[in-house]
């Protein structure tokens, strides 16, 4: 499913998970953050890497990571701090630390709530990049809970009839647990692409596809086409999922709004009220299935309707009908013996940073 | 935005509410439903009347109860009990009746843990039709929360890639209180359109739309056309939101899969295991906002951010952007003053179900 971004087999480099890991872990480590905290932020980019979510592992994402470290736009070591809480309910400080830390954090004080209560809701502000946010909802999932993850943020996607970006792509992540089928893990973005998609097409000069970004003056593009054909800022004027009213775009629209709500104004985030260009925050719940019944007897119904999905008589022209995290599930058996195959680039970029910070290299 | 759906303005007959409102409630009292229970579920109808959601309405709804009642299918005056709960969760059984009158009880459920513990998230089964999602979700805005509701059953959506359909339409209602702005109300099926549209549609000889229902072979069908070309039960066949794999079908498809998942699976209900044509069930949540913060904040930021999207710059042909809830408040002014437009074929059967039922007919 994700052909159209892999990186060509015959240039990728193929690096051991074990490798990367811990050239990552050190990154993190003399950007100022602490091992334990370098760790946690890792596995995140790590289970990008792993399941095939290119878009969100080290080659996209860790470059800017260490630039906003060494700017000062992200804190190395943040105290994070609960501003208000409930029973079932928490809102939390992330100290402008990055959000891939932040959010298991959260995820964690959602769960012990799901745990006491059935429900647990937690909010978030003044915290940076989330990672793959599929990650932070499996950590519910793993607990045997319903997990959610969403953020919002940011300038990319236009309002339905409008001709200005007003929100981010503010992706929705939900995870369920099931048995012996792969966990069914939800994680996507609520413009008809996610932006680190165009980006990534962009790098590897592929085209825009039909549907994904709006023409200057902000009218659906449908056709499609050779990125430089469209404005620079492309990755700025992103159709809602859904793409035209026809289509539906008014949903993706407002299931984008309903992110920025439960994100960014749950959590009294700065920004939210005036749609600014620079704002950012998440939300993770977690519901027990213990509160609502039989876990065993959830998780067996869970398998036999993923088994049902995945069974699905196909349309012409395919083998199978998937499940969201299906795919994911058999690259990250893939790649965990074969390794992460990297862009020859990010190996470069990996060999000089390591210079620069006196890391040993051995990615390739 | 609905003027495809709406009854041609020259035949259209229009109803003052309160008329409409006595005599849906007599109909409902005739099949057996108390008063009381007879007021709400009226009041659900009315409030997709009102509001423009025509889908959700009388005309496309009642006749449908009403034979449900008659030949069984639904418990007009059914015990609702809850199976079991903790102090953020409930499990609901409806009973078998309506759920139109289930749901508002189910949210007061929600809406009483959220005010305990900051959060309530009721799983309901044993539970009918559920009328307009978007009601519900507003019980909980009016109570200064956050409010879902969602509802799943049936065999309409065809998963990505696949040439069966095997999902509901599975709506996410979703609301959020605000000062002065219109409340911010969404309510859409995660399948390209909602499965009344076409229905309505048929009805009023209208083209299904490109990207609305697949092929026989379960192909998307792009271009649409008159109803008439497309398979009888195309209903039946209807595309997820985003319509083709490209466009990010797999994003609707995936959300009614969560929605399957949190009404169905975690409500225990019959049949969503086995992916069963036959299966329904709802859920509601509450999120107290006075849990996250100062509610007159909230309240001011909504309005806010609100005010910034429908101030969108919009795009050539368009006089302003909309947000979800802004269309619906608009007609519901217009209508609660000039009355419900109706289609004659409508009145007719109001008029023949009035005889039967002996009751006072004065809707023309």
């Amino acid at each position: 499913m994700l052909e159209h971004f892999k990186v060509p087999e015959d240039i990728a480099v193929k690096v051991p998970l074990d490798r990367l890991r811990a050239t990552t872990s050190a990154v993190f480590q003399k950007c100022g953050v602490p091992e334990k905290e370098a760790d946690l932020g890792t596995d995140v980019l790590m289970f990008a890497d792993q399941h095939g979510i290119d878009t969100h592992g080290v080659s996209n994402m860790l470059r800017s990571y260490v630039n906003s470290y060494n700017s000062g736009a992200i804190n190395p070591d943040p105290t994070i701090s609960i501003v208000k809480e409930t029973a079932s309910t928490a809102l939390v400080d992330g100290g402008g630390g990055l959000g891939l830390m932040t959010a298991p954090k959260a995820m964690e004080i959602a769960i012990q709530k799901a745990r006491e209560t059935g429900a647990g809701v937690v909010s978030i502000r003044n915290s940076a990049h989330l990672g793959a946010a599929g990650y932070h909802a499996m950590l519910a999932a793993e607990q045997d809970m319903i997990g959610w993850c969403m953020t919002a943020g940011g300038k990319s996607m236009i309002p339905t009839f409008g001709a200005e970006p007003q929100l981010g792509t503010n992706p929705i992540a939900f995870a369920a647990p099931s048995d012996k089928e792969p966990t069914f893990m939800f994680d996507a973005a609520m413009t008809s692409i996610a932006g680190n998609k165009i980006g990534l097409a962009n790098r590897l000069g592929k085209p825009m596809g039909a549907g994904w970004v709006a023409n200057e003056d902000g009218t659906p593009n449908m056709e499609g086409g050779a990125a430089s054909a469209f404005a620079a800022n492309s990755l700025r004027t992103q159709l809602p999922l859904g793409s035209t009213r026809e289509l539906g775009s008014h949903k993706g629209y407002s299931l984008g709004v309903m992110v920025d709500i439960l994100c960014g104004h749950l959590s009294f985030a700065p920004g939210f009220a005036e749609l600014a260009l620079r704002r950012r925050a998440h939300l993770v719940a977690a519901y027990s299935v213990d509160a609502f019944g039989d876990v065993a007897e959830f998780k067996s119904n869970m398998d036999s309707m993923l088994k049902g999905l995945r069974e699905t008589k196909p349309m012409p022209g395919h083998d199978q009908v998937w499940y969201a995290g299906l795919p994911e599930h058999y690259e990250g058996i893939k790649r965990a013996e074969h390794g992460v195959p990297l862009h020859p680039e990010v190996v470069d970029w990996f060999r000089s940073i390591c210079a620069e910070f006196e890391i040993p290299f051995d990615l390739a």
